[in-house]
């Protein structure tokens, strides 16, 4: 998503030359031919880090919750044929319903799908979001929340994504990241800057905003995570200009800031 | 706030004759004459619900640090002059510090500051930001955050300030309401509405948005609170438009939705 402009093949290919291992794959870049894709990741040596988005549990009626339902199970398809080990979960607003009946909504959600995840060898990565989208995108918000669910949930096909940009506020950090320890399965990095200029377009590349990201690398180490670190930066400014430059500076920042 | 257009003689004349018995007062509109602030509440038979605003502590140099004390207890002063029960504290963003050094600097400040506020019968009320203002306005960003720091100073002074806006989307919500049983100083209420259309401006007429507010209410009138209840809107469509209207609409979605 941080070359959002690029195709998926555009993506693999310059992902591929430069020296970037990994790819995180989002499910509108997949034109409905999954298996073409597999083949194209494998054929340029990458490996998909996980695949976005499963969830959106909370739909305001019985029968759209269905829909979502069968969509998930779509999604583990996916990610199993990608070779994504983890499909990444943004649970879904409250969509007219109270936060706890959404909660609740979400929790059901995942106990439904969770033995199609374990059957296919994908892990669910519940990713709570910043509490600024818990309107729009997600009522979980944060990683203590996503560990109650995990810890809820009781399975090895369950775990929690730790995005910088969504949790480097908590006070609970620290903690959460601790007791998150052996269920981290997706950790994405990017930046806060000052002053933030839009709710979902903000982020930045990481050194350009306040986010202590190496103390939350190092944090998240310390539990023995040490599958790959993604970049995830939705920014207008850095996609009107993704070319080959925009992977330099983010291995370089990368390096740097993370 | 919520008809910041208005000059204080306005606010304070139009509170009066739309039978609103309380007003909370934001410094820059005291014209430096608060005695004169003061009479001119007390003659219109209003009272002073709380002053807005100390806090800030966590300026990034030592020299600014001892000015925002000092401006501290000039709001304290300010406070008492008014009858104002409450000084409602933001207590300021990182600044360049880490996280954890600005919140280690408010806790600071706030101790510094307590006994003057004793002294006054002032108490300070700590607000806790939205987590999106984490980085500009406030490193205390939960009402567990605030409970812990009221916990640390144990000070009949020292109380938190419940704002719906700031804390509606905590799964702690009610845990930390229930917790801050007694000490609750403050409630504010507005509404969040679908999509957000600004950061800082995007309040809405309670409503209008999505926050469940007659539950939280209900949940604070539980704790045993029974101080004013805050109307607190930015919002500048509001603004542009804030004429005797703006009270009455005020009153009836009060009485509708808190």
């Amino acid at each position: 998503m941080t070359a959002d402009p690029w195709s998926l093949e555009q993506a693999v290919t310059n992902c591929s030359k430069a020296g970037i291992p990994y790819i995180g794959i989002w499910r509108h870049k997949l034109d409905q031919d999954v298996a073409k894709a597999a083949t194209l990741i494998q054929r340029e040596g990458l490996r998909v880090s996980s695949l976005c988005r499963g969830g959106w549990f909370s739909a305001p009626t019985p029968q759209e919750r269905r829909e979502r339902i069968a969509d998930n199970r779509l999604a583990i398809e996916q990610a199993a044929t990608l070779g994504a080990p983890v499909l990444v979960m943004v649970c879904g607003p409250a969509n007219g319903q109270t936060l706890s009946e959404a909660r609740a909504t979400v929790l059901e959600g995942l106990r439904e799908i969770l033995p199609d995840a374990q059957k296919a060898g994908v892990i669910l990565g519940v990713e709570p979001l910043h509490p600024m989208y818990a309107a729009e995108r997600s009522v979980v918000v944060t990683l203590g929340q996503a560990n109650d669910i995990v810890h809820e949930l009781s399975s090895d096909a369950a775990g929690v994504v730790v995005d910088a940009f969504h949790v480097w506020w908590d006070p609970e950090l620290a903690v959460q990241v601790e007791r998150a320890r052996g269920t981290i399965v997706g950790f994405h990095v990017s930046d806060w800057p000052v002053p933030l200029p839009d709710i979902l377009m903000g982020r930045a590349m990481m050194g350009d905003g306040v986010i202590e990201l190496r103390e939350l690398r190092k944090a998240v180490d310390a539990t023995g995570y040490d599958g790959p670190i993604e970049v995830e930066i939705f920014n207008e400014a850095l996609w009107k200009n993704a070319d080959h430059g925009l992977l330099q500076l983010m291995k370089q920042r990368f390096v740097e800031h993370v």
